[in-house]
């Protein structure tokens, strides 16, 4: 499957890049990575524009040299994947060892992830109806910021305060994650990962004054925009097939799936996907069966299922052919789309022709406008972030989760590991 | 606690008692249960009153002396606690050893189980209501069929033969599950233990012809009244904290887990647990924090968590002592709200003024107006069932699950395994 770029999107589109709104440029470099951080907090009301726009998201690999480096990160990432105090030499091990079959994968689906394109083109465009609908915050600047791949995030803070957001002189940006429903191993991992950013380049403005003024929109499973898109690419799916099976065809909403582990200690995620599938079906007035099925398990430990390529199997041999695949926890294309999905479950089913995969949402109009409708929304709100995103996992004992969630809830900590923290 | 019973609520009400609508009485009694059954299906469409509106459950002993007879029955019930051809011999043998601790509990909550009395109670009150708003369909009449406490599912069938319905005469009954999300373990378990005794009972009227013209009302995870419900019991339970605490209170979903092994073979319940959540958290603007957690787990398998005692013991610890646990997948009061909830996590949480339930839907007249429109909307589709209903688990192999989904949806059995299903 090659990359889908609509006829209209900008062929070369650089996020971050410099401001035209005027305000002077910094060359400085972060110094005094592990100084120690005293209580802050953050307070998103009454801040107008300019706005930056900061869309986080797991990024990936754009060619195939960049898939050791990607990995590397990846499995470093103690939110992510958690090997506790030998995280960083299990993590670089583990990463050498399946570097050669991912980038083969990436080869297969084209040398590279796209998720790069689709994350400037979406936020470029959804900008420019931010500007409009929301003018007492523009201009709206566009930003993307990885986890795992560039633009990493200290890239693109390091971006911000070059054209002129913070360093003494404030201004607002949003942290927009793009995944839709909140896991602490995605947007927590990323929300970690800014929280750390923060600390390390604007310290001498961590007492609030003249530092950037963060708020976050952390999770949007149920957004009427975003339903929309997902019912209009399935739509569009099932009228693919005869009009008289139609209505048999069964839809299999896929997540990437977590483990038990993360699950158990009461990740928000597993229900907020659950309720994205809700939504979907209502506005298809339920007229298909369907359910929410899991894939991307690795390793031996125990995953939250049915497995998406077991589910897939299953219901063949049950003679149930006409299934549609609809990837439900991501909104552009990826390796799980492109490659999982595609190539393996579909591709070695034995039914291509009745097995299908609806689009990713990617450039759908639909989908971009119900991110400026929860952009504006958020901005309108004076909220720094929602209730719930306060609210630590009852298991978490991950100090990084508690003061990044104390810092963008803006609750005063109670005690501050600022050193301890930062050097995780 | 005691069991709440409103005012108004009549001192005996007694479900599937004669029918006073002026069909003949039957005395017959059902034989050769373990017939071959050919292949038939169910049609409601158009189909008028009188309505027999039967509500299924799980049940619950009303005195301690039944408490035997229940967990014999629970325990022998493969679609609740799959142990495979040992079944008959390992359940009695469960069975047996916990009856004296779960007599103790039943004991300590009052003597019994309030559900035969909420579930007659709720069913006429809802009845009286159709009679109004769906005259076409009435005179509706109310029977409960639990699957392990009387009156039994072939108590209530018999009844219905009794009170004129079937063999020969026709008349349509609807089967109402009262668990608002559906799995195969509950409502999935009640509905085969329907088909069975239909098919014993009615065998030779199995063609269809004059036998009780069955439909299912099979989920309502989301319907509106049953979220108003939900949340006008939150929110009284809310109002009782201190207004400046009010908004930081946790709120704990609490439903009975799975094993999963269940979860794994694809069981809907999760999912639609979860959707219910949303939606309650969406009526109440999203005031609160809050998670979903899972109780009752047993044995040494592995079960979905995070377990609810855990949640509140480590919010606790967390320093979050203001909880109120809400559960949100029963309908009235049982063991697991009164004994587990109020007495165990509560109770032994050391924070019995902080840590607080919401009332269970029990005599809530929302709740009650929200059955009469989810039955009135099915009485008027004319559909057997939900498209999803027909739709095994993935993973499923079990026969009794197969034939009873083909009879209730209304699709032919491609093949029959009458007896040897029935024997199970």
């Amino acid at each position: 499957m090659a990359f889908r770029l609509p006829s209209h999107m900008p062929r070369r589109i650089c996020a971050g890049k410099s401001s035209s709104f005027g305000l002077s440029q910094l060359n400085s470099r972060a110094r005094g990575l592990a100084t120690v951080v005293p209580p802050v907090t953050q307070d998103a009301t009454g801040s107008k524009g300019p706005t930056a726009m900061v869309f986080m998201n797991m990024g990936g690999p754009q060619t195939t040299d960049q898939v050791g480096d990607f990995l590397s990160r990846l499995f470093s990432d103690g939110d992510l994947i958690p090997l506790g105090r030998l995280q960083s030499y299990i993590g670089p091990l583990l990463s050498k060892r399946r570097t050669p079959k991912i980038q083969k994968q990436y080869s297969d689906i084209g040398g590279g992830s796209p998720i790069r394109k689709w994350s400037e083109y979406q936020n470029e465009e959804m900008c420019k109806i931010l500007d409009k609908i929301s003018p007492e915050t523009a201009p709206h600047k566009p930003y993307v910021a990885f986890r795992y791949a560039n633009p990493l995030t200290e890239h693109m803070y390091q971006q911000l305060l070059d054209d002129g957001f913070g360093k003494g002189r404030g201004g607002r940006a949003v942290a927009f994650t793009q995944y839709p429903q909140y896991s602490c191993s995605t947007t927590g991992s990323s929300l970690n990962e800014l929280w750390k950013w923060r600390h390390r380049l604007e310290s001498k403005h961590s007492g609030g004054e003249g530092a950037i003024n963060w708020s976050v929109i952390d999770r949007w499973p149920v957004h009427h925009g975003l339903v929309e898109a997902f019912a209009q690419h399935i739509e569009a799916k099932l009228a693919e097939y005869p009009e008289e099976r139609r209505k048999d065809v069964v839809l299999l909403f896929s997540a990437h799936s977590l483990p038990m582990s993360v699950v158990n200690r009461g990740d928000p995620y597993p229900a907020e996907v659950a309720a994205t599938v809700y939504a979907v079906m209502q506005r298809l007035r339920f007229s298909n069966p369907y359910r929410l099925c899991w894939q991307s398990q690795v390793g031996p430990s125990a995953w939250l299922g049915p497995q998406t390529s077991d589910t897939v199997e299953n219901f063949i041999k049950k003679g149930q052919k006409d299934l549609v695949l609809i990837p439900i926890a991501f909104t552009s294309d990826h390796i799980e789309t492109l490659y999982e999905l595609d190539l393996e479950v579909i591709g070695e089913s034995g039914h291509s022709d009745t097995v299908k995969r609806a689009e990713s949402l990617n450039g759908s109009p639909v989908f971009i406008e119900a991110l400026a409708d929860i952009a504006k929304n958020h901005l309108a709100s004076g909220e720094s972030c929602s209730p719930q995103m306060g609210l630590r996992c009852p298991a978490c004992t991950s100090e990084r989760c508690a003061v990044t969630k104390e810092f963008f809830s803006g609750k005063k900590a109670q005690s501050y590991p600022g050193d301890k923290v930062l050097a995780q």
